[in-house]
């Protein structure tokens, strides 16, 4: 290792692996980001691995450097994210580096939080550490894109997820909307609420599916399930008030008739809005430390997400099923686009089968809001 | 060849080839069938090729023996569909395969025509010539779905055809549609029109788009076009009015002002029916030679299309946009279901990408009519 170099391609297989470990905890880490860690000895061999598991465990830097021990000393550490150098619930991760002897640190990319930011790197650097940056800078930003955005904005990434029929319908126009996609899809979706820290609804879709909104035990704890609601015209028997299995926030705008309040079961907490605005509601719950929600609402309260830039990623599923109707229920309301050139184009497109739907996953334009 | 007998992939691979011959004619050959043959020597090595090109013109068997000549004999002739045994346009090619010479036939599927329908295999058999029979008798069937069908039914396979925006909108508020899907996308329904032995439209497309509904080329003559129309209210400055590129049909209910027919250019046929059902549409262009039709229609047209079971296939294309919409142009009007369980569940789905956009192909189940 002294006399011939690794190159980039020994670093990237490396980088690829503490992106796998940093997965392993997607969904439980906020408001912290997914970090994974490798440490390899002076000859290059691993010798140490860990991942941030949750908001106060042992970083991932850490838990690698712990696993290595006295192996680590004159090798590299290789990590997904900058290593933080402040102390917060845990210690400086850069110190910790420091006092293992690794020689080099290979960094995919810069933390952003205001509190890191390149210090981390500097610090580092000015006592000795070799460090390489950008490596799968790309992946790694892909892989925290809900804390990038989180702390870029102040508000949580959001997802805004439907399903519909070949002919773009979410639902009959008797409003039978239940099932359109089968029951593997249904199952992803659970998946996918166990990587988001809350799961939204209107009270439209209260009354007419009473969802549960959970990831039926994936996660733990499940994510907080929440009812926007302008009136508080909701059912008092929604499965949504029985916190035994998951959390439940009710956050209800200025309008509504608190004194309903009181005829809900005991158990969800409640919140008092300013508005109903989405963009209301994502400033509270970044308070609430998510960094990533799902939208599972209906057409208007979805079209209302994206116009106010609180929509960044969709997932689609499309059922190969034809339901015609009209009046139809479809997944958007109006987005008062008048023009073709002015509507929503999406991007990083992907879409594959899941039992007998199609799921489709991409990315919305970042709106100016 | 005579002490070793070729295996079932030897004349599979035959049976390939001539599949990929039978297709070079695809939309051309109506109302006949797609056919490809090989002509292969005693010793198994290939010496013709043929495939039927038009109606009127030779047979396939006949181009693929004719360019092995007496090379054929004790050979074997491959071919996609059952010979004819009967005197059409052409001479039966059962009595061309026996004065051939060639000792065995291998023959995909049976020919549903009533003339032939097993008869074209007995004389050969009865003849003393081998006939195999059934091998990739799934694919033949595929390739010649339109034909097998219009023999069966009376009436031709109809494809329905729409492009929409991920959230199932055809066009946005403002009545604007054009356009939703990517150059790439129109140049393939280009292709899809030439395949097609007619294009079908309502007066409501005719009124919003205007549309021109060739294959700007690629098939000559191109697909009759078709103005379905209760009323003949129609503008009288249409692109479809102007015969010189392709011809038009201009098919109207007895409801219909036909005062109005004079007020049109010259140039267009005009054809009344008792009824402006798809089905009685339909009935009247089979009788046109029509294998295979497109509709390229509004959603009440194409939802009544499909209630008549006049659709067996469709393309769908959805581009990676988002229209939004209330009330919203989707690809299908009511089609009176009331319960989950009853909407149509479509078979053989598949996807690609078509330039920006995806092509949902996929084939309807044969509805009671």
């Amino acid at each position: 290792m002294n006399k011939t170099e690794p190159d980039l391609s020994f670093w990237a297989h490396w980088m690829h692996r503490a992106l796998q470990l940093a997965y392993l905890a997607d969904g439980s880490t906020s408001p912290n980001p997914l970090v994974g860690a490798v440490a390899l000895d002076v000859a290059g061999k691993l010798v140490g691995e860990g991942f941030h598991a949750r908001a106060g465990f042992p970083h991932a830097e850490v838990e690698a450097l712990d696993q290595a021990g006295v192996k680590a000393k004159g090798g590299t550490l290789v990590v997904t994210l900058e290593p933080c150098c402040h102390q917060g619930r845990t210690a400086p991760c850069t110190e910790k580096i420091l006092r293992s002897g690794v020689s080099r640190v290979v960094v995919a990319m810069q933390d952003p939080d205001p509190r890191v930011s390149g210090l981390g790197i500097s610090r580092l650097r000015e006592a000795g550490v070799e460090v390489l940056t950008g490596l799968l800078e790309k992946e790694a930003a892909f892989q925290n894109r809900a804390y990038i955005f989180r702390v870029r904005t102040g508000r949580p990434w959001g997802i805004l997820k439907w399903a519909m029929s070949l002919d773009g319908r979410t639902g009959l126009p008797s409003g039978e909307s239940k099932w359109i996609s089968g029951s593997r899809a249904r199952s992803w979706v659970h998946k996918l609420r166990a990587t988001c820290d809350a799961v939204i609804v209107g009270s439209g879709t209260i009354r007419a599916d009473n969802p549960l909104l959970t990831s039926r035990g994936i996660s733990e704890p499940e994510p907080l399930r929440v009812a926007l609601t302008r009136s508080l015209n909701l059912p008092f028997d929604a499965q949504l008030w029985d916190v035994k299995v998951a959390k439940t926030l009710i956050a209800y705008g200025p309008d509504a008739l608190k004194d309903l309040l009181a005829k809900f079961p005991p158990g969800p907490e409640h919140l008092a809005l300013d508005s109903t605005d989405p963009l209301e509601l994502l400033n509270a719950l970044a308070k609430k430390n998510c960094n990533r929600v799902l939208w599972e609402c209906g057409p208007a309260l979805a079209a209302s997400a994206i116009e106010m830039g609180c929509v960044q990623e969709l997932a689609i599923f499309m059922a190969p099923k034809l339901l015609g109707g009209v009046p139809a229920m479809t997944p958007l309301a109006n987005l008062g686009y008048t023009a073709m050139n002015q509507v929503l184009f999406v991007s990083d497109c992907s879409v594959k089968t899941i039992g007998q739907d199609w799921l489709f996953k991409m990315l919305l334009p970042q709106l100016e809001v």
